[in-house]
């Protein structure tokens, strides 16, 4: 078989069946390769961000791998924002990226460009099939490095593609979980028996249910405080589920959170830094005189976790979230009446892609005792990642109803995944925070001091407003195949809601807030 | 003044008065003192990529680099495809990506990336200012790299754009041309004079009119061929001007161009190799048994040229190509009916962006006697350049029509480029060709051979398809402030375009035209 042909296989016989893919000529063989290698699906994008940003939200959800297919060195920058995204949430990923046959490598053709040295930025693992004899091979050890939680980057030129004598696939096995650490697990009792404040932030695979339980029953027991991390890959969250309050991502609001703190447990997550600097103020978020405990890394961290409620928490069961809901509001469409209307109507077994930015201020709060939910954050700050995500979520899970929370702004980046989530017809309602502002940076150019007190020019003023022309999201999203509606108050928003919700398939909803700042 | 002020004034003293952006946090001190410098026009758009397409079209029609405002590792990754095309179009441009603080960088936070690896793979000069003392000095080294044709990324770090202690401006001297090889010029005089079959390729800055001006003199009087490469960065050509042929995009066709050939001389481009590599047939395209010899690089063509005309074809004149337009055709709207429409009503000095792919098979024969414009084409073949290299054209000639040429699924890629057509009012006509298909990738795949003659699978067909759901352009650009129109008809699309042309602003035509494939 051909290269093409044993990259397929061996993905599928693993398990790895669908494929995110926006090729070029030099993946035509890996595509003709679709109809003679069963058992992989295949979704088009219009861009390759989406592609990649699709395969990392079907992973956080499915938990196994999916494939993105790129073209060449520029469609991998196309997909890198969304590829650094998936390497901060440690999300298992393969990435194809065709490249030029080998032999026309040396001609420096048109769209020659070092891919190994862009795949490097974003992949925990790197290879470049030279053969067809290794590509069963390198697809095997990209698997592995993918479910160790790695983006999996595997470069395949044209002629490796095309060219026989490739090995049938060899199936691989699945990565072992990581051993916990019993001394780690030793250290951090210890540490918590000492009756000095002690703050547990938790990450990784510690913030689904298994974690969620054993950080919440270690809390209980002794006290200590559980914080999850700013921007957790998945989190499960909602009436039933035990709850974590998330670390703030404004410095000084994550700083009151840790004040205090004489010990800080790191389980699944790294120690809390500013997301950005500020002039004279810490980037460290550890509080002085406070010592760091590692617990586990990202992978098994649940599992640590677990003993070490066992140890300090014994026979003990975590409290529950209560279910309750907000109350539908009516009146003005703000940040938070939104919120509460998305509280209010929150279907069962939702997956939520939450890129609101500032205007999804209310909704942890208004969502606190909604049914049980799953939400996606954005792990890495790349905008552009939630119209992707969503794509991914609701093909890991056809049976669940996926809710999009975007920012107008951010939304823009990678707004042709409207189109995919209409070809699949994908169960996702897109709610658009169409404030007409990077609002963030408004907030951002006064934080950072560049302004200096004052109130910002007109050019930066400008270059923040996205009202001059106005977006019109609706004729955007009906462009691409999705139903839009606009509304401008919470009935409005909640009736919308609500339809979208009820009828299956893609919907958009522009809701017109008004930016925080006023 | 601190970094950023420095950053604008150097800039804006040495004639670099555009910035497009796409800022963010770290780039806050920039856009701040937008407002306190003078001299720097910003134009915001939508993604990255927009920005560094802007760019690369304003300082293909400017003759100066614009600069580009990026932020973090991130926002270089959503510009790389257009920087990659402007790395292969030698386009002058001066890239900053807003960093991290320099004390910031060692917590790893979120948006941490490895900015130099990426922007390496693009720029012809990178550097990381580390304090604001050395930003002026950084600017003007940027400046000279830029204007030796280069991508030259400057990596400002947040602390260094907003501490003070910078230099006020250094202005940079502008780069001299390089000088004429006079032993190359009197080894292609040679050549010629053997009388031995000849082609003369050029490329650089020979394609506009003195650089046309002597290879056409050359040819006529020496009986060489002249032939341009295939994806000039700007080509001048119409009534009046000395036209030349270029070199075909299929290897084949290519191939057949350059039959016979016994030396090959090249003027500001390289060695002509096949654009990807396809099972069994040659990458390289020099006929064997064609010795190559080069002129000049791709700065200097012009000069070279010229010095070898007044060698070989001392006291002539170069033919020019005469007047002529096309009949307005009627009928069914195609790839040759619209061409010929585009042929017929082109405005004067018009500047054409070329990212027609297949549809534009017959634009170069049906607008070669319209009357004298500029083509920009892709020349680094990383599609979703059009639309955001209009930007930078419109506003590099206020006064000019820019008609952008579209294939219909290369302006998904950035099709937000429109927001910034209205936003800034610029007199762009979008004709996008939308025939519902990647139609190369369907020539394509055919062509490697991937599906050994025989028809393309279900799933293969699928992935090249655009027509389900159908895109609407009309109100996708109406969504971004864009009046659209949509023709079926040649008569129709007469009848737009002419609308479109004597109407100033941005327009789009959703051209609806068949597959080549049928």
């Amino acid at each position: 078989m051909n290269g093409a042909r044993s990259l397929l296989t061996t993905l599928a016989e693993a398990g790895v069946d669908v494929c995110f893919a926006n090729p070029g000529t030099s993946e035509m063989h890996f595509v003709a390769a679709l109809d003679t290698v069963g058992g992989m699906r295949a979704v088009l994008t219009l861009f390759e961000g989406v592609a990649t940003g699709a395969a990392d939200g079907y992973a956080r959800i499915a938990g196994t791998p999916a494939a993105a297919l790129l073209h060449l060195g520029p469609g991998l920058g196309n997909g890198l924002a969304n590829l650094h995204n998936a390497r901060r949430a440690h999300t298992p990923m393969i990435v194809v990226v065709g490249d030029h046959a080998t032999y026309h490598k040396k001609y420096d053709a048109p769209l020659e460009s070092d891919i190994d040295a862009v795949a490097g930025t974003v992949s925990g693992w790197v290879r470049r099939s030279t053969r067809p004899e290794e590509v069963a091979a390198d697809t095997a050890a990209a698997l592995d490095a993918a479910r160790r939680g790695a983006v999996a980057t595997l470069i395949l030129p044209a002629d490796v593609s095309w060219s026989d004598g490739a090995d049938s696939a060899q199936s691989a096995a699945a990565s072992a979980e990581p051993a916990v650490d019993g001394e780690a697990v030793r250290a951090a009792a210890e540490t918590l028996y000492s009756g000095e404040r002690t703050v547990l932030l938790i990450g990784g695979d510690a913030t689904r249910r298994p974690g969620l339980d054993a950080a919440v029953r270690i809390a209980e027991a002794t006290g200590a405080r559980v914080l999850c991390e700013t921007f957790p890959a998945r989190l499960e969250r909602g009436a039933g589920v035990p709850a974590v309050e998330r670390l703030a991502y404004f410095a000084e609001a994550a700083a009151e959170q840790l004040a205090g703190a004489r010990h800080l447990i790191l389980a699944g997550t790294a120690s809390p830094v500013s997301f950005f600097a500020y002039p004279d103020k810490p980037s460290d978020l550890v509080p002085d005189g406070c010592a760091v405990h590692l617990l586990a890394p990202h992978r098994g961290a649940a599992a640590a976790l677990q003993r070490l409620a066992d140890d300090v928490a014994p026979g003990t069961t975590a409290s529950l979230a209560p279910a309750a809901r907000p109350e539908l509001p009516s009146g003005e469409l703000t940040a938070f009446t939104a919120a509460a209307v998305i509280g209010a109507l929150l279907p069962d077994d939702a997956i939520v892609v939450d890129e609101s930015n500032t205007a999804g201020v209310g909704i942890a709060a208004a969502t606190a005792g909604a049914p049980a939910h799953d939400v996606l954050t954005l792990t890495g700050g790349a905008i552009g990642y939630g119209l992707p995500a969503a794509i991914g979520a609701a093909i890991a899970a056809p049976h669940r109803p996926v809710l999009a929370l975007q920012a107008d702004g951010s939304a823009m980046y990678t707004i042709s995944a409207l189109w995919t989530h209409a070809r699949e017809n994908l169960d996702v309602t897109t709610v658009i925070f169409d404030n007409g502002a990077y609002d963030i940076l408004r907030i951002e150019l006064q934080r950072v001091g560049a302004t200096s007190g004052t109130e910002p020019g007109p050019k930066a003023r400008e270059l923040l407003d996205l009202g001059s022309p106005a977006i019109d999201f609706v004729q955007i999203a009906e462009g691409l195949g999705v139903p839009g509606r606009r509304v401008h108050t919470a009935e409005e928003f909640a009736a919308a809601l609500a339809d979208s919700l009820a009828e299956p398939g893609p919907h958009l909803i522009d809701a017109v807030v008004p930016s925080l700042l006023g």
